[in-house]
């Protein structure tokens, strides 16, 4: 709806891949819906994945024993994170609907999306002991995590080889996004594009158009070991 | 015993940390076996995590159209990887075990480390299909995630916030190193470090070197959905 912001932490190599129509898709959909758009493009970007001293502008907290999350968190309380962090988090702080674009790596997010995670969602800007899960302290937010597998659906069944794609995606949804208190709508999942057909991939695009049409109706997923593992 | 090889992939950017420590330990205990042990030290190669063109030396399988998978299987195929990746892949080849020492991030691994699998785990070298899984190309060899965590054990138990501690080693016990035929030992977990007294942290390391001592007798997890979700 009008006003409402979403930032798209994309990751892929290519713009002519199915991750790269999938984020201009809900670019342009989101956008003919009014909404305020912003694309972290993480390659494109040349984002830096690595959580190093680097991250800290001047003085450290400890300079005798390095500690990166003791010190990014006292670095965001005086405003000396680097420059690229301070942009996400605003990008972050400002977005009402988070969607993240990958292809699977390994089970999980590609390093260069997981390092956007280890370094943009610092303690006191994220999340800060108690605030943490649903007192996180981006609550009110929504998250997505959309993406293509290498593996076909069978293989990601429950009694696939590779197991019910839930279990994956319990470190992503609860263990990063409910941590910090952000609501987790279900994950939207185009399974081994590269053994599909052009005409099957298209369908995946018009799918993905179509669902974003109804997304804002859509209700959270319950973030609970009973949704993942039953 | 005298003449096992050991690999230890190590991501910590502090060398005085519990976690620099648990790896001076193991390597110390290691080698008073006889093992051959080599250290990957992540940070202090300033070890790049992000996959891309930069990692297929000369030209592309596909210049149209970038698929970083298929790229890197046809480098590796030819030679055509960049040295790094040779480099790793030639500890990963010679070792009989891997060793990941970290902190845990966000329910996994840092993305420093991420993005050692994600480059150095290719296609052809480490699987190739239908070569995965029990019949994974590095078969025969084994691995053990070591991590220390910021959240207690009580979190991670099975009614606690953060859910089984086991549900988080999924994608990397079974969607890593088992796709890639590694049989996988218990993992070894320093439950937050940070909060124990000097004298608690003294008895994780004395814990790790001990369990060190009776390693090459342990029989492998079972690395099946019931044994992570039961």
């Amino acid at each position: 709806p009008p006003g409402r912001k979403v930032l798209i932490v994309y990751a892929h190599q290519e713009p002519k891949s199915l991750n790269g129509s999938l984020k201009s898709v809900a670019v342009e959909e989101l956008s003919k819906q009014g909404c305020d758009v912003t694309v972290s493009d993480l390659y494109a970007m040349q984002f830096e994945p690595r959580a190093t001293r680097n991250d800290i502008v001047g003085c450290l907290h400890n300079s005798e024993e390095f500690n990166y999350g003791v010190e990014a968190w006292e670095a965001y309380k005086r405003g000396g994170l680097s420059n690229d962090l301070i942009e996400e988090q605003k990008k972050v702080q400002e977005a009402d609907l988070l969607i993240f674009q990958f292809p699977l790596y390994w089970f999980s997010m590609p390093a260069i999306m997981k390092g956007w995670m280890d370094r943009v969602l610092v303690q006191g800007f994220a999340h800060e002991f108690p605030n943490c899960y649903d007192s996180g302290l981006l609550k009110n937010k929504l998250a997505l995590f959309s993406f293509t597998t290498g593996g076909s659906k069978e293989m990601y069944a429950k009694g696939g080889i590779s197991g019910d794609i839930r279990y994956l995606l319990w470190p992503m949804q609860h263990g990063i996004m409910h941590f910090c208190g952000v609501k987790v709508l279900a994950p939207h999942i185009c399974f081994a594009p590269e053994y599909a057909s052009e005409e099957e991939r298209k369908e995946m695009l018009i799918a993905w158009a179509q669902r974003l049409k109804t997304l804002w109706n859509e209700e959270p997923i319950n973030c609970s070991p009973e949704w993942y593992f039953k």
